[in-house]
């Protein structure tokens, strides 16, 4: 099958990805202390695919060669294949306790195939048929690949062509003979400088007059004049403390964002999935969208299950364990995880097939699965804080907790005074296990994983009120005032 | 296939069932203004199951015939099955925007069906074929069955056996050979007079010294000894007003309670399904609960879905349809029903094969699903009362409307100046309409419908602690410890 | 000082008063069932002020006349008197748990008082001064006075002069020498029928073509041309059953609401405070709806109070009173309505004297609190509900818990029956006590006086949005978004 | 009057304070950029005070002097000053968005001064006299003072003399005749190293073995034997970057919490307040508490104004300042922060003058008022990342917006692209004034300031379950009971 985690790292190495970084271009970009957590996290999807005991949430049978790949590349054939894509990305979650990043692009794979296809029926073109090719390179070679969506936007009250700087939305310059030529960045873009590919779709509806903007194609992430810039995150120069460990609370792992740019990039015509069919981005944006929704109702859920898990063991730590109110406080963190869970589950079982073949969410149900998203997290992770303590956000550092500088009147060193007063259950624990908990907890709360867990909870896949007007719009409230009046007396 | 709506409510009046009511014995109960309309909701899961268009929810291929019955007697044979189920339950909730009070039978039938089974694997009695064979014949009849499971208690601190009043948990009085004498009685019973037998279960875990009171078993409603004590509802005898009709909001649809009565009743030995085995009253109370706690995320969405509906025509008629906080309380209301919604399909999607072959659903999302019915409606009801205008509860009532009695000056009667002062938006409503869709929300958030949507939702299959506490033994806690101590590095 | 209850009551026998109810005048309206609890509570505004114990709270010195006064018909002279004021409706609320009705009559008292002060100043009218004769006579006369804001309105869209039917706003007709004609309604009247008089107020901003509409004066109840017609309440009619008295949870108190018409009333022009100065009905409006608001910070509190001691006794009575989620129910019980109360006491302490000399509360705060008063009632009710469990909807009837007839093998009647299965907590209360307790919640849950705990919470004294509104123009935000720009530095 | 900023700031530089962080001694301390915006929010406390348009709020007359002192070291003489105290803590949150830490010893002042009254009127002893003298000094010298109360605490189920380390609550370890030496250790203290004092308390009820620990006792922060190792929070090495600016959010201002650790510290008797009276630590525990949960509906209402103010210009910033749903949210937050204002300012009004003379607080709405503050600010911050939006986290560095580095093919820096990319609304801001607000917000919601507005509104002054305790204690359950029998009909 695919590559492992290992091979994908070295996989990147051999790109020529360009990245900046505090003003800055950054060489080894792989090795640097500050992307490198993000890496892992990508790594972690191969390597469990490379786990027999996962093989069944992790893997699936091409559709195209019959071969086993990552699920992460796969098409959704039925209910089943979406159900277990939210398992699949909640045990990753579990096992990273951040963004993973690999799913935009799974399901930007599904959204392009299902409406290339409706593109082709309509227009003649052979968009499905280059996708279909591409899709099965990505299989084959087990490819990470950035779904890209979200555009600057400039002024949110103007359409793409009415804009005053032109390239706020990305467009085509250029129309040549082998390909086009396109210009401009997707930003907040999740995984970027780790993906080998990069899938690019437009970000809403457009008009007549947009043609140049709705366009949807891949290119390398090392291709000639694509770049990043990286974003800074709550916390990030604490990866670059020396030998940090215990403060970064999650060492491991981490989520990326960056700006995108396409300084003028040649797409060559067999990359090129969509090129002017305006009245199709809506299309695009509403599957692509309605997938990423249904992923935070996996993801999400597999990063609380850390949490309440730490939450548990910083009261064990603390000595709290048996209090009435920290129980409470734990089921409650359990019954609004498996909340979210259980709409990413129904959106699921509810799918059904596109013209395409492959499968769609529901979309009503996914909306609501992510409404409650930019919900929840929040209500959990108050609640995390509440039972950490208010250690968490005191606790003197980690070079503390180690320094042998002498401050006591008997000699006692720093790290002597910090292990004498912040020593915990020592039934359960030893200080730096406590330690290690709250500052797990301090990362997920307010450090560099909380980008992950609530910013991204909120704003991923479309910000609140864009869920909120799509279960407007697939609420059925006519057929519901039709019920009503029925039972009012007012029809038969 | 069964009995229509009509052959069913025939069907009762050839009972001898013993009702009570306001200290009197009630006779003709069938037709009885306060009960009648919990019997016209039974009846229509018989006119459902006969109509063609929904032949696919309401009905189900018996596995003892092979032939169509009804879905509320069936075996779930696999997961869509349940989901099935809890379709079939919206469909009814839409319905009738009350308790149709048919599923606890069914949920009854699923949970006696898997736990005899493995009574009689473990004592080998036949419980599980005098079972089956009792179904069958419930399938063939098309009988409507209250499954009961709530004694009335006493002291929540004591055992059964060690309550002062024995009676107060439902037992074996005598033990014959050809049967056992019962005596007690179960409490809240919901649709319990319109059902042609009742299926009896302990209520809670036993131990040792209780086998007198771990009995199952079924009987008719006008068994000898049994009668029932009704119980009274908000707005009940509003239903007794002659020609009530506006006023009562749902004029044909309602639910029931009542506390029935075991006067040492004989049961032959056919219809006994545990007797002593205490330690399988908890599996059987599990299941039970787990089946309706899954219940309550179809039928209170149906419910759900008429109140939305009506919110909706209350602001048309009142003419703020266009206000975006109306329209944003609709989504709110739309958001949280269906996310009870999710919760149902998602524990239905996630059930498993018991021993004995039929499908139960996943325990740990039925109780999140039953926890968030004992939340949403009460907010979904507060938004519908938000949206409805205090009119709700300030309107004259219908016999005013429609009275004739002169008041005014130039000889208008009360009715002419109720019509004057609360027509409503004239383009969409007459004023009478705009009178049933407020009458009908009183109904259902302070009238006798709120018994159902409101306290039912709370207590119904359990009151909100019992789900907590299922949610806390099923939430894999020490998991979701070790997954913390891995990603905090405090194991490997 | 001023009457006491009884007297009160006898007072309102002398008036011609006419009330109309399901279709038919009611002629002995003092004594009808139906109607007498609401009396009864305004009753009770009399005879807590003739108690020395709650003197303080009860009475004040009249402005006039410097004689003690009932302090409903006080003019808040600091912000002292704001705070006893609230301090006073919480009592009220503990003695009535419901609403008592008499506050819209110092509401509008407060309001006129100042409004009409600022009009004679631009107008040089003399509204002030005859307002101040009315006052005085109020006070002497003890009496119980509506405020009556709210029109019928019709057309949420139109303006009063533009609306289809001229009257669905109340309206001068006829200018007369001596006086004025008025034509019109005012709808959802709280405490109308028995006050001895009306005190109107124009309900919302109004152009230069409203000026027959911007009015305000006072009349006798019994005016010639004025009737009311009853709004009829969910249980309403359970007080008109024989004997009643555990069914209704709370026998003695209980709201009212009507639609008052004025069928072209005359109104001498010493009761006319407002004759077309049509840009002063804003001011009116804000006044009295911000005095309202204030309001609810201490009756519904009160209220509250009794809430949270019915549903610790029903705990108690089922044997529950030590389960740690029901004790932390009742702290969330207790901190909510604390809350609402922390709400009236601030918006009072925060007031600040107007033109006239009298006090207004603080106009943010008191849409504050009035905002969370349409929050917090339901969520303690909910919680009222799950502590209370199922059997406060399941229960019997009284005539069941009282009857002699015979149902049992041993000749138990019906009334042995239920108390045999519905005894609770032995040591803590009889039978009948546990019903009481459950009835008193049921009763304001969904009965009666759910429509003043509520549906009042909610719409009473305008609707959330109109706090919303409020919130929004007094919020000052201009001057956060200049501290921001400081902070973040922008500006300096 | 007292020191102006300045003159604190080098009043600070003569003391030999010895603080520790990341493993080392600092010697420079007060230029520290990690401390110093601590530093300056004092600061500000004494700015404010010189500032004669904040007089009446931050300024009050000495009891002991009659002169003007500042109102951080006043002694409440009746609820004016309570109320005055919110509005002044309102303000200092206001300009300086952080905490700033002074109102401790306020709260400590008021406490240790009423309760040392108590101590003397039963044991004879002379704390209050003591005290005065103490308090008198910190006016003249216009001082900063920790009040310092949370010990480490060890094994929460066991008592300070039954902890198997002594030392984990601070005790006195000798008494000598010219006063005691203690050792232990006080932990989250904020504001401790940037005081001139420390006045220290009990942190809990004890019993008769605890008398070691039942001391009181004021010294100098750089007394021999005391020192203070810092606690690091988010972001906080982003401080130290060169020239660090935007990405500060809040470059001026931030929080500051240490360990502070005596080592044997010794204390002459004038500056012992109490010293074995153990059953009065209650008394000290819940006044001061009293006070400080008080403070906390003033201090993070000032800074709720900053971050609503934020939050308007953000939206405008993007664009968006239009949209219904954002006008909505800005409401929600300001009705939220406005009702923890009322909850501060109700508990003020309602204070009461203990023995001493001082005024206390009311304390059933004190903990209400606290209780709150561990909820909204946490909704008060989401909804603030939700009108941010996503760019709030994944946008680049400050650095990279200023860099020349060339990464385009007509020759763009990365500081051309990130403007081109990132420009907001030109017509309401600069890029620059974008990035500003929108790390302001980041630094809030997930930086070093969310550890004041999140962490601190949760722990500080006492977790959430220590209100509920109080509030339980506090609410007359009993009496309430009492009221629900009267109305019942169960007594009269």
């Amino acid at each position: 099958m695919g590559m492992t985690g290992k091979e994908y790292i070295e996989s990147l190495r051999k790109m020529n990805t360009r990245v900046y970084m505090f003003g800055e271009k950054i060489d080894n970009w792989v090795d640097h202390p500050i992307i490198r957590p993000s890496i892992n996290c990508v790594a972690v999807t191969y390597d469990l695919a490379c786990d027999p005991q996962y093989a069944d949430l992790m893997t699936a049978t091409s559709i195209f060669t019959g071969k086993t790949v990552n699920r992460f590349s796969h098409l959704h054939q039925d209910t089943e294949d979406l159900k277990k894509k939210v398992k699949m990305q909640r045990l990753c979650g579990q096992k990273t306790a951040s963004c993973f990043q690999r799913c935009v692009g799974m399901d930007a794979f599904n959204a392009v195939f299902s409406t290339t296809y409706e593109v082709d029926e309509k227009y003649g073109t052979n968009y499905h048929e280059r996708f279909k090719k591409y899709l099965q390179e990505v299989q084959e070679k087990d490819w990470t690949v950035d779904g890209a969506m979200t555009d600057p936007k400039g002024d949110r009250g103007k359409a793409p062509h009415a804009q005053p700087n032109p390239d706020i939305f990305l467009r085509i310059v250029e129309r040549r003979e082998d390909g086009i030529v396109v210009r401009g960045a997707k930003a907040h873009q999740t995984g970027s400088i780790n993906s080998h590919e990069h899938l690019i779709m437009p970000t809403m509806a457009m008009g007549e007059n947009d043609k140049d903007y709705a366009v949807s194609f891949a290119c390398p992430s090392d291709a000639e004049g694509l770049f990043m810039i990286y974003g800074r995150q709550s916390c990030d120069t604490r990866k670059l403390e020396p030998n940090a460990d215990v403060d970064l609370g999650n060492k491991q792992f981490g989520g990326q964002e960056a700006l995108v740019v396409f300084d003028d990039v040649f797409i060559p015509n067999e990359r090129v999935f969509l090129c002017g069919e305006h009245e199709f981005a809506t299309m695009l944006v509403e599957r692509f969208a309605g997938y990423h929704r249904q992923s935070y109702g996996g993801c999400k859920v597999g990063v609380g299950d850390v949490i309440i898990g730490a939450a548990a063991l910083a009261a064990e730590y603390n000595g709290a364990q048996k209090a009435s109110h920290i129980k409470d406080k734990l089921i409650e963190m359990t019954h609004l995880n498996e909340t979210l869970y259980s709409c990413g589950i129904a959106c699921s079982t509810e799918g059904y097939p596109t013209k395409a073949g492959n499968y769609q969410i529901d979309l009503l149900l996914a909306n609501v699965c992510k409404q409650n998203v930019t919900r929840f997290p929040y209500e959990i992770v108050r609640l995390a804080e509440d039972i950490a303590g208010g250690l968490m956000v005191t606790m003197p550092s980690e070079a503390d907790f180690k320094s042998d500088t002498v401050v006591g009147k008997n000699g006692e060193t720093i790290g002597d005074i910090c292990n004498h007063y912040f020593a915990g259950n020592a039934e359960k624990c030893t200080t730096e296990e406590r330690m290690r908990i709250l500052r797990f907890l301090e990362n997920i709360c307010l450090g560099a994983s909380a980008v992950g867990y609530r910013t991204e909870s909120m704003h991923g896949a479309g910000s609140p009120q864009a869920q909120r007007i799509m279960i407007s719009r697939q609420g059925n409230i006519e057929g519901k005032k039709g019920l009503a009046k029925v039972i009012a007396g007012i029809e038969k």
